[in-house]
């Protein structure tokens, strides 16, 4: 069977990926990918071909990966994270009518928002959303309505690509999107280069978020008004009595 | 060091454990948790201590971990999925202030939101929402609010706890308010024992959803307005050109 794996392997350390993954990556022929990441693991799968393409050019990889698979190669596709949270699952199945013969199976793997939130503490403990702040394939104003709503719902809220060179005052508007509804003493945290040697946190408040100057290798957690500051770690209460 | 580990254990196969928490609970002294949960691993741990404690008795068992922890045993404490969402990280944080001495560390797992979303395709693709229907917790016109304010972001849905003997209606409830808002043609999913041999999945419409039973081994997933049913894949367009 022509066969297609959609792997996410997590945040980088090789220990935080599942050993579905693992097993999955040994077994494969091709390993594609994003450049950066395809690198990170090429050392461990000497006998491996490998297919890259940078930044921007998703579209092109996933094709290179169904062609791949097409050609009798057990090829497996690697995201970062988890393959269906902004990752390459939707855009392959969304080209998979083209490659018939093709079958693609999703392994999944530990998201920023999860692997961030351990880091902080336990800020996703009740209900919550995941926005992406970058306005590349979403249209800015969806993002705006997304953060009013989830504003207006109280959930704790997880902002992935909250900026970048391009977009240097994104996470400053989405904050001041959130003080329209929100308390400014909001308990807030981000966390940056999750699970590599040199991983980053710190703990502030929502008013203080805006002034706060982070980069594209970061994920901003926001609490809902259950969140607490508890001795460095961010924690939404659920409602137990402790 | 006095230490406690909190460890999502995914959805249950054992291969969608990360190789972090399987290296955790092979170094513990002791492993904590419900139930069912531990009798599902306890034949590989031959040599461990266990202590669990059934349904709704999740404060003793935080106690029970962080005492055991206390007395100078590495302690591991399971939670099914991911530790930080809906599991014992947070009841455990909050808790620690009574035992000062112990390190609360929390390793990620794979929750059923992302290994849901992998058997059925990839509905979380964009922005989105997690909901859990049960109010145990949480009183039920919070879970309202959040369900209309999902609605109004278009947030592709995950919702938790569904349905259960004591809750028979909340799933009909929350597709009846979500149909406020929303498309009644909206694609939409179930997966049952996820990460099982016996695993199920559906597709169906928010419409349909009314009159769906499920149970509490169920997650449920809402599209978004860009969501469609690709050859029996639920699969949420990001904006990609295909």
């Amino acid at each position: 069977m022509k066969k297609l794996y959609i792997v996410g392997i997590g945040p980088g350390a090789e220990n935080m990926m599942t050993m579905e993954a693992r097993c999955v990556l040994e077994a494969a022929d091709v390993i594609c990918g994003y450049t950066v990441y395809v690198d990170l693991i090429k050392k461990q799968y000497p006998d491996k071909e490998f297919f890259t393409t940078p930044m921007r050019r998703e579209l092109e990889r996933c094709r290179m990966a169904l062609t791949s698979a097409n050609d009798d190669k057990t090829t497996a596709m690697v995201c970062s994270g988890d393959a269906g949270i902004y990752g390459m699952a939707g855009p392959i199945l969304e080209m998979q009518e083209q490659f018939p013969e093709v079958d693609v199976e999703i392994v999944p793997g530990i998201t920023a928002a999860i692997s961030g939130a351990a880091i902080l503490g336990a800020p996703l403990m009740n209900d919550f959303c995941v926005i992406s702040l970058s306005d590349q394939l979403t249209p800015w104003d969806v993002i705006e309505r997304r953060l009013r709503a989830a504003a207006a719902g109280d959930f704790a809220i997880c902002l992935y690509n909250p900026m970048s060179r391009k977009r240097p005052d994104h996470l400053a508007q989405a904050a001041r999107i959130l003080l329209e509804q929100m308390n400014p003493l909001t308990v807030c945290g981000w966390v940056r280069n999750i699970g590599r040697e040199d991983t980053e946190k710190k703990l502030l408040t929502l008013e203080e978020l805006m002034e706060e100057k982070v980069d594209m290798f970061t994920t901003v957690f926001i609490g809902n008004s259950h969140t607490r500051n508890l001795f460095g770690r961010m924690v939404t209460g659920r409602g137990y009595e402790i």
